[in-house]
C-alpha cells in the first residue's frame, strides 16, 4: 500500500522552497523536549522547542495533559515561533505536564511531509492513553509494523512512534513505564524517547546512547531536553545527561525514577552531533559544543596549515572551528562572507530568477576584505560539494588570490540511518571521490579535511579513535554501524565490507 | 480518558460564531458520497458533496485511490466550495475511485470538531487498507471501543467509523468485504457507509435503513450518495436505494454484487428526513421531498385551519409546507420574511454588538407586506422556541395584527441517538410543555403543530401512523426508539416508560 | 497613462472566480451608508452594509472620526461580515460619525479592483479634510479630471469620488458644505453621496433623484442608506427619502439642514431598482419594492397569460413576481428550481470541471415536481440570454412538457450609464433581437417581456409610461437618457437616434 | 486633524510584536533601489531590497512600468522575501523599469504604518505620471504640506514624498526632471530619492549628502540603491556614489545624465551609517564598512584597554568592532553570545510568558565558555541602555567573573531628525549621564565609548574631527545638526545651546 497524503492545511506551499543549500547539509530530524510539574506545561515546551528549532523547521506539536482537560494537542507546519506563542493555540493546551516534538522531513520520503506523520503521537488505549515523541530512528521499524498489522493493528502515520505506541498497547504489562519497557525490548535502533501519561513524564535513551538527552530542574518541575541550551532559555538547572540504555519516569510527586529496560552496552554517541547538529552554546557529555568546534579548528591548522592572509568561516556553522584556525595558526580571522539574516522559510511560490539565485540569496562577499587575500574558508562539512563550490566562485569574483577549504569533519562517505537526513550514498562527494579528487572538483588551490583520529582528539580523546572499540558512533565517515539498519538492508543497502 | 483536541490549523476561529438559531434545529450531522470508474473521482465527490452540504457544514474529507499514487486524502474545516474546488488541492486526489464526507459536530461534543475526526477514516492494515465514512450513530460504539482497547488496539479519534476499521483488520476472512460483514455483524444502530479498498467502492444500510442512501450510475462508472440531489449535480442517473441492511460492493468492471449481512427487519426510515434534513429536490422512497413537505402543509391547514390575511413561510425550509398551506387555505402566500443571502460562516471574531444581533443579522420582515395583516407563519419545526419568539416579536413590530405558527412536524419532544444533533431533552420545549403551554410562551395567537398521523399521512401513509409497527422511525416525536441507544442508557438517558 | 494595479492583500485571488451568471444580471454597483450621533457609529454603519451587501460585492469601506482619534479608515476586498465584524478592526474605527460603501466593479474596468479605489475615499485639505463616498456615476468625470489635473492636482484613484474631494480642495468657500455645493455644481450624472467632516454627515441626491438615499432616525442619532432594509437592521426609523436636487447636512446637536445646491429638475428614479437591485423588503417612494414586484407578476399574467401547470421561479429574485403571476393566472405556485445555499464568492483557483458547471453548481430542478408538466418560468430580466438557456435546457431534461419565459421587466437594449455593471450594447440579447427572435433563440414554447407600460402601472403610474416626459429613467429599456453620457460619447458610444 | 489609519490587510495583527530591543536601536527607517534597461524590472528591485531589508523591515513597494500595461504597484506589509518572490505578485509588475522602497515606521508615529504610506508614491498629474521613494526626512516638510492644502491640494499620506509629487504636479516646467528640480528647491533635509517617470530612472541626494546613494550597472542597464551589498546580489557592477546635491535621469538609451539643482554645500555624510546601519558588506565612500567597524574596535583597544580574558562581540552588530578589538589587545576572540536564527517579525498574538522573555528569546550565553572568565562585551551603541542591562545580567548568571562594555560609538545623546528612528531626547541615557553614570546604572565593571575623535579616525580622517567644519553629519553625538530641523523646532525641540 502507498502512502496517503494529507496535505498542510496552510494557506500557501512551502514545500516548493527549501533552503538554497538543501541536500548539502546532514540535517538533524527532530528535537524533543518535556516538562512535568510546572503550571502551563505547553509553554515551556514552547520555548524549548523555539531553542531547539535548528534539530527541525518543518514542522512541530505539542501534547499536554491536564486532569480537567485530558489530553490536548496541536500540530502545526512551520516553525514554532510562528504557532506555538499564539496565546489563542496555547490556551487549547493547559496543563502541568506536556512533550513536544519539532521535525524536519527526510530527504527519502515521497514528497511533503504530513501533517499526521507530525509528533507527539497519540494513542489512546486500555491503560488510559499516551504520547510519544522520538528523536532517532527504530532500524527495525518496517518489520515490527508489518508484524504488528498482521495481528490486528491499524496504522494511520509513518512515524516510528507508532510502532512503540502499538506494542505498548499489545503489553500484557499492568502499567504504562512496564508496557513501555515491553514495547522498547523489541525496538532496534538509534533514538532518544520522551513521552507521557496522564500522570508521568517518560524519558528513554536508546542502549548505545546515539542521540543525546538531558534532564533538567525548573521550579518545582522537571524537564527533559534534546540538549541543553533549551535548559537556558526556561531557566532550567542542567541536573545531568540521561544515561545510555537508562528509561526515567517522573513524577511532580516523586521526582525521577531510574531504570534499564536494555541489556547494556558500550555506549556510542553520535559525533557530527559536535560537528554540527547541536547548538554551539550547548554542553554535551561535560563538554562545550562550542569549545569543541574551536578545538577541532586547532587541530585542523595543525594537521593542514597553509600560508594564507585570512581565515574566514562559512557562516554560520563554520564559525567555532575557524576561530580556532585563526588562533593556532596566527592569520588574522575576518568575517568574509556576510549572511542575510532576512533569510527563513516563508520563499513563497517563488519567481523562476529568485530559484536560481540558489546560496546568493543569502551569502553575500565582503569583497573589500577578499581582494587580493589568499582566503581560508572553513566549513563545518562537505556533503554534495555544490555549496561549497558556489562560494569558491563568489570568494574568486571578488577578487581573492588563492582559496583554500579547511573542512571540520572528516570526508562524508557514508549514509547515516539514525534519525539524521542525509543523501543517497552516490550523492555523497566522498563516497566516489578522494581528497585530491575533490579539491580537483571544487577547483580550489587546496581542500583538507581533518582526520577521524583529529576529529577524537577535538572531542577529547587524547589517543585518537580506538578503531576495535570506538567510542562514538561514526558511522557517517568510517561505514562502521553499531546498529545494523535492517530495514535498509533489506531495502537493498550495500553495508561496507569486513576488511 | 478525556477527548484530545486537534484545534483547527484555520487563520481564524470559525467556532465562537454559530448560526444565530444554532440549537434551535435538528441538525443533519453527515452527509456521504462514493463513486467508482470515473477520471477524476475525487472531483465529482466534491461535487456530491457541495449538493450535500446542507447536511454538514462544519468539515468535510475525501479519499481517493490510484493504482500508482495509492490512497490520498484530505480532510479540511469549512465549505466543501471553499476548499476542494481549488485545483492546487484537487490535484492531489488522483484516481477513478474516491469517497467523501460532510460533517456537523454534535451538540454534545466538547467543542470545536477536531480534524482527526473528519472522516473519511483511513487505516492501513494486512489486506492493504481501507476508507470508510458513514452517516449515523453506532449505538454501541463505547462498548466496542473498549472491547477493542482490551485487546490492544489504540484509537486517534472519536469516530464511530474508527471502531468499524478495527473490527476489520481482527477480522479473520480473507477479503475486505468478508472483513467488513463480519465488523458490520458486530455493530448496532442507525447508519449508512460507504467504503472503498483500493479497487472497490463499498455501501451498506443498517438493517432498519434509518439513515439513507442511493445509488446512482454516472457514465461507465456508479456512485453512491446520502441524497438523490447529489446525482443530479453530476448528471448522474438514479438507479435505486440501497436496501435497508444491504451492502453493495461495486467495482468498474463487475458492476454492483449485493448482499445481505445483516439479520432481516422492518424497515423504520428517519421520518425527520422528510421533513427537514433532505433537500426538497431530493427523492426518497420514491417521493418527492418538496411534494412530501407541500402535502404536509395541506394535511396542516385542513387539520389546524385559521382565519388570516397572510401565509407565511419561516425561510427557507418552512416554504414549501406554506406553500401547501396557502393552496389548501385559499389565503394569500407571500414572502413576509426575506432572509439576506450574505450569511456563511465566516463572522469572525465578532464584535458584542454582531453576537448579540442574532437572528436580524439573517432575516428581515417585509414590513409593508406585513402590516396589520393577520398572519399564519409556517415553520418546519420547533425544537427551543428561541427563534420562533424572536420571529414572533420582529412580525409584531412591523405591525402584524395577528401572528399564528402553523409547524410542519409534530412536537420534538425526545432526543434523537441516531446521527442528529439535538439538544438534551430537557431544552426541548415540546419535553416540558403541551402545546398550548408553548402557544402562551411563545406568546403568539394560535400554534399548532401536524398531528403524527397526519405526517404520516402526508408521506404517503393514507391510514395514518400503525401504532404497533410504525412504517418509520420517529423516536423524535414519539420516544420509541427502534433500536436501543445502549451507550446513552449506559450514561443515564432515561427511556420513555412502556404504556 | 494607464491604470496602476494595487491587487489586493488577500491570500487568495478571488477575482478568477464569478457567479456562474456573471454578465448575465444587470449589477448595481454601490451601497452607501452613514451615521452620526451614536456611539460606535462604525458599527451601525457595518450592519448597514451588510444589509446593503446585495448592491456590492467585491469590497467595501468605512471611516470614521473620534475627537481624540481622528479619521480613521479601513478597506477590503470581501463581504462585510468577513471584514467588519472582527472586534480587531472595528476597534481601530472609534467616533460617533462614520460612513461606509460596499461595491461591485463594472464590467468595463481593466481588471481586478484596486484597494485604493476602494471607497470611501478620504483627503486632507484645509478645512481639515473630508471622506466621501458615492452611489451612481459622475458623465463628465474625465473631462473633470483632465481639467483637475491641468491646474496641478494629482490623482490617486480611478474613483469619481476623488473629483468631488479635488473640487471641494480647490472651492474657495469657507466651510465644507458650502465647498461641496461648489464642487457638486460642476458635476453631471446620476448619484447619490454621503460625506462626513470631523463633525458633519452630509448626503446629496443628484437633481433627477435617479439613485435613491433615504434618511433614518436612530436613537438620538440620524443615519442615511441607499435603502429602508439597512435601517430595519440597525432598529432605524425611516424618516423620509432625500430628495431629488437635495443635499442633507446632519449634526447630533442641529439635527438636519437642507438645502438645494441644483438647478430644479423634474425627478427620474431608476425604475430598476424596483425591477432587480432593491431588496424586496425595502420600500421606495412609499411603494414596497415586493409589492411592486408582485404586482408585476399581476400585470405580466394579464398581458401575456398562458395555459400551463406550474408557475415557477427562476430563484431568487424571480420569485415575488412569480406569485403575483400565479395568484393572478389561477395556475400552482412551485418550486421548480432549488438554489443551493452554499454558494458564495470563495471559489478558489477552482478546476476546470468546476468552472464548467455554471449554474449547475447553484441551482437543481425538482424533478419530481417538474416532470410532464407545463412550466412557466418567470425571471426578473434577460441580459445576456446565457442563464436563461441553461435553465431552459435543465428544465426540458428534467421532463417539463413546455417551458415558457415570462419576464418582469421590458427587453434591456441599451446600457445604463449610472452606476450600474451593463455589458456592452452588442452583447444585449434585446439590443439585436426581437421578442420572436430572442423566443427562438433561446428554443423555448414563449416567451415574454412585460410592456414598458406594464411596468409603469405596476410602480403604480396608472396612466402608464408619460412618453413626452417619463416619470422614471428607463434608459436601459427605452435608450432615452435622461443625464447625456459624455465621457462615454466622447469614447464613441451612439446615442439612440432622435425619432 | 488627525492621521487616518489604513490598518494592513494581513490576517494577523504583527503589530503587538516587535524586536525584543526595539527602542533600544537607532533605526533606518529606509532603503531604497530602481532600475531601468532590463527585462522584469521588479525583480531586479525586490532582489535588491531583500539585501536592503536591514534598512526597514516593516513593509515594501515597488512600481513598474511597462508601455502596455502603463504603471503597476504592490505594497505590502512584512518582509520582501515574503511578498515579492511570489511569481503570482511579480507577474503584476512587468517592464523594464521599476523602482521600490524598504521601510521601518518611526517611534513617533501613532501607532502603526498605514499602507498608504508604504512609498514608492505614485501621482498621476500632467505629465503623465511618476512615483518617488525617499530614505531620509523633508524638515520642512510640515510647512509645505500645510502651504499646498492652501492651495487647494488633498494629502493622502503622511509621506514627505508626496509633498514632492504635489509640488511636480504644481510646477510650470514643461518636463518631469526640470519639475524635479523645481519641487527639490523647495524641500530642505536629508535625503536621497530614486523616482520614475514613464521612460526615465531619477536619483537625487541632497546637498549635504546626509544619506547614502550609489550608482551600478547592471547588463545593458543601470541601476541606484542605498547600498552596495543590493548590487552585489543582482550581479550589478558599482560605477560610483551619487555625488552631494546631484540629480541624476538615466535612460536604456542616453545612459546617465547628470545636473546640480541644489546651491553647492560642503557634504556632511551622515557617520552613524558606518557605525550601524549600512551592511558590513557594503562599501561607503571608497570604505569598507566591515573595514571601519574592525577599525573602531582597533581605536578602542587603544583609547580603552582593559586586562581581560575574553572578547566577545554582542551579536550581530557588535562582531566586525571585536574582532578589531581582539586583535589590538590580543585578547581571546570568542562566542560568548549565541543568537537563535530562527527569529523574525511572526511572533503573533503572543502569549504573556513570550512577551516577558524579551532578549533570551533571541540570545543565549555559552556557558561553558564564559564561566569564570573576565568578558570584554563589544556593542555597537548603547541608545536606552535595556538591552545591556539584560545581557549583563545573562553574562553573570553564566558566571563571568567580570564584565566590561566597550562601545563602538560615542555616547547617543540627541535625537536625528534626518530619516532615523530614535526615541525622545529624554528616553537616551547619554543625554541623562555622564559614562560614569551609565556604568554605574549598568552595573558592569567598566563602560567606555569610543570617543569622537577616535570614531573620525576609524573612518579614515587621521587628524581626527575638524571641529570648526565637521566632516560628518554626526547631530546624534555632537548636537550640531547640519541641517535645521524646522518642523521639529515649531514642536518645540530644543537645540542645543551654542558654545
Amino acid at each position: 500500500m502507498s502512502d496517503p497524503i494529507f496535505p498542510p492545511a496552510h494557506p500557501f506551499d512551502f514545500d516548493a522552497v527549501r533552503d538554497p543549500d538543501d541536500g548539502d547539509k546532514l540535517k538533524e530530524e527532530c528535537g524533543i523536549f518535556g516538562v512535568v510539574g510546572v503550571t502551563d506545561a505547553a509553554n515551556f515546551v514552547a520555548l524549548g522547542l523555539h531553542a531547539l528549532q535548528h534539530r527541525g523547521q518543518e514542522a512541530g506539536g505539542i501534547v499536554s495533559h491536564h486532569p480537567d482537560h485530558g489530553f490536548n494537542s496541536a500540530r502545526r507546519f512551520g516553525y514554532v515561533r510562528d504557532n506555538f506563542t499564539r496565546a489563542s493555540l496555547m490556551e487549547t493546551l493547559p496543563g502541568q505536564l506536556a512533550i513536544g516534538h519539532v521535525r524536519y522531513s527526510t530527504a527519502g520520503s515521497k514528497g511533503q511531509t504530513q501533517i499526521r506523520d507530525v509528533q507527539p503521537f497519540f494513542g489512546e488505549f486500555s491503560m488510559g492513553g499516551a504520547a510519544i515523541a522520538h528523536n532517532g530512528n527504530i532500524t527495525n521499524a518496517e518489520a515490527l509494523r508489518r508484524e504488528l498489522i498482521e495481528r490486528g493493528s491499524i496504522f494511520q502515520s509513518s512515524s516510528d512512534s507508532e510502532c512503540i505506541i502499538h506494542l505498548m498497547a499489545r503489553s500484557l504489562q499492568r502499567d504504562i513505564p512496564a508496557r513501555m519497557e515491553d514495547a522498547l525490548r523489541r525496538v532496534e535502533g538509534a533514538f532518544s524517547v520522551v513521552a507521557m501519561t496522564r500522570t508521568k513524564l517518560i524519558g528513554v535513551r536508546d542502549p548505545l546512547g546515539v542521540r543525546p538527552l538531558v534532564l533538567g530542574k525548573v521550579g518545582d518541575g522537571w524537564c527533559l531536553s534534546s540538549e541543553t541550551c533549551a535548559l537556558d532559555i526556561i531557566g532550567a538547572e542542567f541536573v545531568r545527561e540521561i544515561e545510555p540504555g537508562e528509561m526515567v519516569v517522573i513524577t511532580a510527586e516523586k521526582g525521577v525514577e531510574s531504570s534499564r529496560p536494555f541489556r547494556p552496552a558500550k555506549p556510542r554517541f553520535c559525533i557530527f552531533e559536535h560537528v554540527y547538529f547541536s547548538r554551539p552554546d550547548s554542553i554535551i557529555g561535560g563538554r562545550s559544543v562550542y569549545e569543541t568546534r574551536r578545538q577541532i579548528g586547532v587541530e585542523l591548522a595543525r594537521e593542514a596549515p597553509v600560508d594564507a592572509d585570512l581565515v574566514c568561516p562559512v557562516p554560520d556553522s563554520g564559525t567555532p572551528a575557524a576561530i580556532g584556525f585563526a588562533h593556532e595558526s596566527g592569520i588574522p580571522y575576518g568575517m568574509g562572507i556576510v549572511r542575510n539574516q532576512y533569510m527563513g522559510r516563508t520563499f513563497i511560490e517563488p519567481t523562476e530568477q529568485i530559484r536560481n539565485m540558489g546560496v546568493r540569496l543569502k551569502l553575500n562577499v565582503n569583497r573589500a576584505l577578499i581582494k587580493g587575500k589568499r582566503v581560508i574558508l572553513v566549513d563545518d562539512s562537505v556533503v554534495r560539494g555544490t555549496t561549497s563550490r558556489k562560494i569558491k566562485e563568489m570568494i574568486l569574483d571578488a577578487g581573492a588570490a588563492e582559496v583554500h577549504f579547511r573542512i571540520a569533519s572528516p570526508p562524508t562517505a557514508w549514509p547515516c540511518f539514525y534519525g539524521v537526513d542525509t543523501p543517497q550514498r552516490e550523492k555523497l562527494l566522498a563516497a566516489t571521490m578522494s581528497e585530491d579528487e575533490m579539491c580537483a572538483h571544487l577547483g580550489v588551490d587546496s581542500l583538507k579535511f581533518i582526520s577521524l583520529d583529529g576529529l577524537y582528539r577535538a572531542v577529547g580523546e587524547a589517543e585518537g579513535r580506538d578503531t576495535k572499540c570506538p567510542q562514538y558512533c561514526d558511522a557517517c565517515f568510517s561505514g562502521e554501524y553499531p546498529v545494523e539498519p535492517a530495514d535498509m538492508i533489506e531495502k537493498g543497502f550495500q553495508m561496507k565490507a569486513a576488511e
